[in-house]
């Protein structure tokens, strides 16, 4: 599993690409005393847990897409 | 309590302001059928979830925030 306990990082290693039509959605979680890095972790829809690196740029635009289809009401 | 069952949509009322210290992490979810608006819900240091507008400028800030507090390795 990629997913280790919630006291230290999560992820153990991350990957730079992700199909956004897996993505069912994205938990990111800035620096603490847990863990120093920035961390991305996708849940799938199949429920799997991925984590991505949050410096690639694919992951940048896959958030920026996600908050991006906002509907307006 | 804010969040509902995970085969609707979990958001009954969201807030446009949160104390960045106060988040632990934030979990982002496109539309999908279960649930036509995009979520975000930021879970808190104390445990608490809480539900964000996704379209207001303070959310869509601290996500950037989050983003690049990256570390440069």
């Amino acid at each position: 599993t990629v997913v280790a306990s919630e006291l230290r990082c999560q992820c153990l290693r991350t990957q730079e690409r992700i199909d956004f039509q897996d993505i069912q959605s994205l938990k990111v979680t800035p620096p603490g005393p847990h863990c120093t890095q920035t961390e991305v972790i996708a849940i799938l829809k199949d429920g799997q847990e991925v984590c991505l690196n949050p410096e690639a740029s694919l992951v940048q635009r896959i958030i920026q897409k996600i908050l991006k289809t906002v509907k307006s009401s």
